[in-house]
């Protein structure tokens, strides 16, 4: 049977139902605190009953484009701007849209798994371009051009990246911004962890924004509002005309409420600006907690660069990471997501984004297999 | 130029913003007073940070099959039952799962526009049956069963109708319910506007649930609650399983808020049923008036038996009804919907859920061409 993150789903929820306290670090939803809605909400929720436009609110595309145009010195328009229920609808609708007459997209992997999954709901053929442990799963550029043909449509760069926490420098930003304009492919930039930047390297793609890039962002990431299920991005004017109609057709429009309370929240840059800062001190709290621990401990892992999760080396007494992840939910009660859904098997993936207790507890019961 | 509805609605916006008033009834979005929902939101708020499980909360999923089961007589499990963002998007994961491999879906028109376009999405090969003026556009199932053959993936039922307000009788839900079963394809039937039952003719193909049928529901309709894109579907429940994975790559699940207040709102079925007469009745003095107003002023339509519109034949001195919903707007500065967009141009569609000044005002306006 090839075990999937769904095993580990079922089986906490089997341990739960048992009685057993699980501490979960399975998925990277945040549990920071989220900027103060209830004034928002309430004042609101009387005009969240009609349907939004396909594409988002007309001003909360206004307030995004402005924000990333002011945070990045790249002008972009509410025509540049598209606004869906999450990340994961902007990919899919993305992906099929120029996936419609086939083709391939190259991921950099060790990757989110879901890029490969919609790639294949969208009919398209998935490449992998692996990057290496010797290299700290740092993606060479240089390397990255070779593989790319004629048949690539996109090519999908995640910085900072899950699961190996990587944050592209500037400088291979640019050069990939300038290849995917070169080569015609669209290189879709998924920058949902842009917040958590602990070694200052992240460079948005938009500061390079041409025809060929298209950017992706996500209140789950940045506000800890995954059920919210708002996610904005960035192309060109065609692309997002073509994104707004095939969005009328697949689900109308995103949640009104949501997009209203977020609208509101991006009208405030000085306020937002200190959340952030915040919430990214949160994080960083996290990840130097987990490092020294590990370090102490002569565990391998790497080094989270950004992001709010971290890539742990397996112990060598486990011949993958499925069987480790197995004895910890089962005999330490800690459940962590297994490297092979990222396409590596000697590691494993922690979020870091809970409480501090709980992380805590969590690597100390992980330490004891070192 | 083949004009569509988005004609109409560039055209409204530009007339608004030249500073006037139009009166809209393009789209078929209820103005009801939703049930009462700010002790709802103020509660469960803080509770909404996380996604909830693909297809849908537990526990909503659980009383809504309880609430239907109960309404209908027949028993319905959570496993049966699925919750999207909106009735689209499930209509939208439906299709692209049943057409996987290819195949024609029969849709009875006038039809709602999004089934064609959605099924042409899916890759799937449309195919109208066509139900005539003269039974006032009554589906006659003894026809429809010729058309079925085995390439016949999926018929899709939408009672009571839009654009046509007719709703299936007992007797033909029963024949297609067995039709479905005994030739094998899937029954779509698109229920969403349930409550709104002015003869008594509604019965929900639930009654006859089996295998073979799909029945979808939305919150937009019932509640007024159209930007808070909560739907749900019953179904057998190894397709309920298959779409609950096709979620999770799509959207990863519904909006965490809204499906919590839709579930307190369920979980009071002698509220709920208060709510649903007192809605109705409200729509029900708007089709009233309507109907009263056209009979006297010798205007034809179709009897709305349910729905919250009306489909009314256009003036014998227009040539179609782009024509003629291009002159109300512009002279008249009201909009409707023209029937060529369901496939009937003879007729145009005026949305009834609406206040009754503003239906009056439009319904004289409309008058005056005859």
């Amino acid at each position: 049977m090839k075990k999937s993150l769904n095993y580990f789903f079922s089986r906490v929820k089997e341990l739960k139902e048992k009685g057993k306290k699980i501490l979960v670090f399975t998925l990277t939803s945040p549990e920071f605190e989220p900027p103060p809605l209830k004034e928002k909400i309430l004042n609101l929720y009387p005009l969240s009953f009609s349907y939004s436009p396909a594409g988002g609110d007309f001003t909360l595309r206004e307030t995004l484009a402005k924000f990333y145009s002011a945070k990045w010195q790249k002008p972009l328009k509410k025509e540049n701007t598209f606004v869906g229920a999450g990340e994961k609808e902007i990919l899919f609708i993305l992906l099929n849209l120029i996936l419609e007459k086939g083709g391939e997209v190259v991921i950099v992997s060790p990757n989110w798994p879901s890029y490969p999954r919609m790639v294949e709901m969208a009919k398209g053929r998935v490449k992998f371009f692996k990057t290496s442990e010797k290299e700290g799963f740092y993606l060479k550029t240089q390397e990255l051009k070779k593989v790319i043909s004629a048949k690539t449509k996109a090519v999908i760069i995640n910085s900072p990246a899950n699961p190996t926490g990587k944050a592209l420098r500037e400088k291979d930003v640019k050069f990939l911004a300038n290849l995917a304009l070169k080569k015609n492919f669209l290189l879709i930039a998924d920058e949902v962890y842009e917040i958590y930047d602990y070694e200052n390297h992240y460079c948005s793609f938009l500061k390079y924004f041409n025809k060929n890039i298209f950017c992706v962002f996500s209140a789950s990431k940045i506000f800890s509002l995954c059920g919210w299920r708002t996610g904005w991005g960035f192309g060109r004017e065609k692309l997002i005309k073509q994104m707004i109609n095939y969005q009328f057709n697949l689900s109308t429009s995103p949640h009104t409420l949501s997009q209203l309370v977020i609208r509101e929240i991006f009208k405030d840059p000085e306020g937002i600006s200190q959340y952030f800062l915040k919430t990214e001190e949160e994080a960083r709290k996290r990840r130097d907690l987990a490092i020294n621990f590990l370090r102490e401990k002569k565990v391998a892992f790497i080094l989270p660069e950004g992001g709010i999760a971290i890539f742990i080396k397996i112990p060598s007494s486990f011949k993958n990471a499925f069987s480790f992840c197995e004895t910890l939910l089962n005999k330490e009660l800690v459940s962590v997501a297994p490297g092979e859904i990222f396409g590596e098997k000697k590691y494993f993936r922690m979020n870091l984004a809970v409480s501090l207790a709980n992380l805590n507890e969590g690597l100390k019961r992980i330490a004891k297999y070192y």
